[in-house]
């Protein structure tokens, strides 16, 4: 039996994917720019394993058996490595014949929208390659198959996905742009926020925006390619004013889009939309953009701050949204919170006499706050951190 | 002394003006398309009088006395109306010197924004017109400087509001595309949302988005254009299901607009969209087009509908946003609703047992509900309806 077990990061884009050219390859209209978070806090976990004796593929996926073989994109993404094994091996680790047994975990709700596709189709894609013994660029090429998205968790840092140019889609790849040791202190604040409503799934909400919507066209020509120069430059130069404005820009300008579609596509909700105010309002009373917010498609907000102001947006946060477990552990979740903000530093008062109203003045609008940071790529782990037994072929 | 006293309406636009090209004189970056609703529901009511006893300019506007000479855009209004009155009549009525009391009421919730700074400058031009004796084409032109889209209000059924290219807005008028006697049995629903938001007004909010927006510039110069001369076609030919795509589009659009803006505007809240899922789920049950929305700066939908399907769309409506004052008569305001729907053409169930979801089971998400139609556009009244008492020349 020959088994892998690695984990992959999930990324958070700032300039936002949205729409695809080519739906089956997964080929997007524009490029677009992600961080990787830090797999300390939040990961996928993928173990897969391949045997002479297994009778079928299986796939067990947050404790549960999945189908494996009747998923395409599943398939499309083994198929791809079996392929590329073939070419850049020269010798195969066992008969491609064998079945494989696979177990992959998310260590964070999936259902919170956290983009946990993008980390399970990394995290398998990365298992599978390191199973084989194949290691190569083409990677985030095959990972782009199974969600597009999950191209830019393959690397660390901040990452570009370039759309390409080739119908086959060779050339729509993820490439860093800076490691995570770039901007070490860039840290991330993820609200998740109570909701709901149903949810136009992000595939068919591109694909019917690329349909019906008239601004999306201009986006993708016009204003994507302008911001990804610029952000790249801000931060490149850890410039966090300008790559602050870019993001909330971009985040914006997606949900535009969203709205634009028909019928339109609703992803933020009043309290996301409170979180925005609540954002600029804590910006405009210290003097200075320390915050930057980004929404993905779903009501969370994603918010950027650096590491000498989390604690101080933390305790403004909290003012805001009150919570009525707003001290217990499990509310705020990952990197501790350092309690002690100077006084001078906290711009509460500021904002609760400005112009920040909260849509109403119920408590506990937020489920909960994971505090994170920049991080690295997929990782292999050892043996003994294997999500299945040897000895059975089934998970733990 | 001489007094006049006019009605005048109110106009919903349905290819939306957002975005000023010149600020002072309120001329906007695309032409805009609304519809006039009837008086008979809502309207602006002003009086105004001269007299060569007054001693000063004095204004009163929904029972409390305002500033008159103060209110650059009023003044501008009536400046340019006395230079018309010089312009065009052999004789003035009365010396120009002679102080004025107006006296101005809207029928209707100022607070709920429906559109009442429109019928307000519209109804002062046109009775101060009426008063000095003037009636011409440059009317519509004056009111726009008051506020620009009363200019719509001075015409009745649907009406084209074009932005013109002279630098002195000289050629940015309104003007009738068809009367109301063109399409008499287009109906409306507006339904008047709760909402506690403090929301950016909208003339800061176009000049924010003409600013920092970068696709408000693709809309006024590729979108608009086109979809003015679609509905302009679909009203003529009373082509409803078309009319009713566009006017969602475009309403959809303006708030995509208005959410690309940096620090984005919002206006619709999760009540508004619920209504927007609620429309396309009813449209979707009954298997045509028979509802479309609209939404201005404020979370208030305005629904169309035709006369035939008013019945069912109320009934559908309070099912789906229940309201415990739902049988009183201060509930459903304006035209009386048929209560006898046709139980076939009742899709109630079908919406509820289909994709649609409320966002809470909240009772009381409505307001109440106003429903007018079509209309002419304003009126001169007799002098027993003067809201001025002329022996001592202040109001009633």
């Amino acid at each position: 039996m020959f088994i892998e077990t690695c984990i992959a990061p999930v990324n958070i884009a700032l300039i936002k994917y949205w729409g695809k050219r080519d739906e089956e390859l997964i080929l997007p209209i524009n490029d677009s720019l992600s961080m990787t978070l830090s797999t300390d806090e939040m990961c996928a976990k993928t173990t897969a394993s391949a045997c002479a004796t297994y009778k079928e593929q299986r796939m067990w996926l947050n404790g549960e058996e999945v189908p494996f073989e009747d998923n395409p994109r599943i398939m499309r993404c083994l198929k791809a490595l079996q392929r590329l094994a073939l070419a850049k091996c020269e010798s195969l680790k066992f008969p491609l014949e064998w079945k494989l047994h696979i177990v992959s975990r998310n260590n964070f709700p999936t259902a919170a929208g956290l983009a946990s596709s993008a980390a399970g189709y990394a995290c398998l894609v990365y298992t599978l390659a390191s199973l084989y013994g194949v290691q190569d660029e083409e990677l985030t090429a095959i990972a782009r198959q199974g969600s597009g998205s999950a191209c830019r968790s393959l690397h660390g840092g901040f990452v570009r996905w370039h759309k390409g140019e080739a119908s086959d889609g060779t050339d729509s790849i993820a490439l860093p742009v800076v490691t995570s040791n770039h901007w070490p202190n860039m840290h991330v604040l993820i609200l998740v926020v109570n909701d709901a409503r149903k949810k136009t799934s992000s595939t068919k909400g591109m694909q019917r925006a690329v349909e019906t919507s008239d601004l999306i066209k201009y986006r993708a020509k016009q204003c994507v390619p302008e911001r990804i120069n610029a952000i790249t430059e801000a931060i490149k130069q850890r410039d966090f004013q300008t790559f602050a404005k870019i993001t909330m820009q971009d985040s914006n300008q997606f949900h535009a889009i969203a709205l634009d579609t028909y019928p339109p596509c609703v992803y933020m909700n009043d309290v996301s939309h409170a979180i925005v105010a609540f954002v600029h309002a804590y910006n405009a009373a210290v003097g200075q953009t320390r915050v930057a917010y980004t929404f993905d498609a779903g009501p969370n907000a994603c918010l950027y701050v650096l590491k000498e102001h989390v604690s101080s947006v933390v305790q403004a946060v909290q003012t805001s949204f009150p919570n009525d477990a707003a001290s217990s552990v499990e509310y705020v979740k990952g990197i501790p919170v350092d309690e002690e903000a100077s006084p001078s530093a906290s711009p509460t008062d500021a904002i609760l006499n400005g112009n920040f109203v909260l849509p109403t003045n119920e408590h506990n609008l937020l489920k909960y706050i994971i505090h994170t940071k920049v991080g690295a790529g997929p990782q292999r782990l050892a043996k003994t951190d294997s999500l299945l037994n040897s000895s059975t072929g089934l998970p733990f």
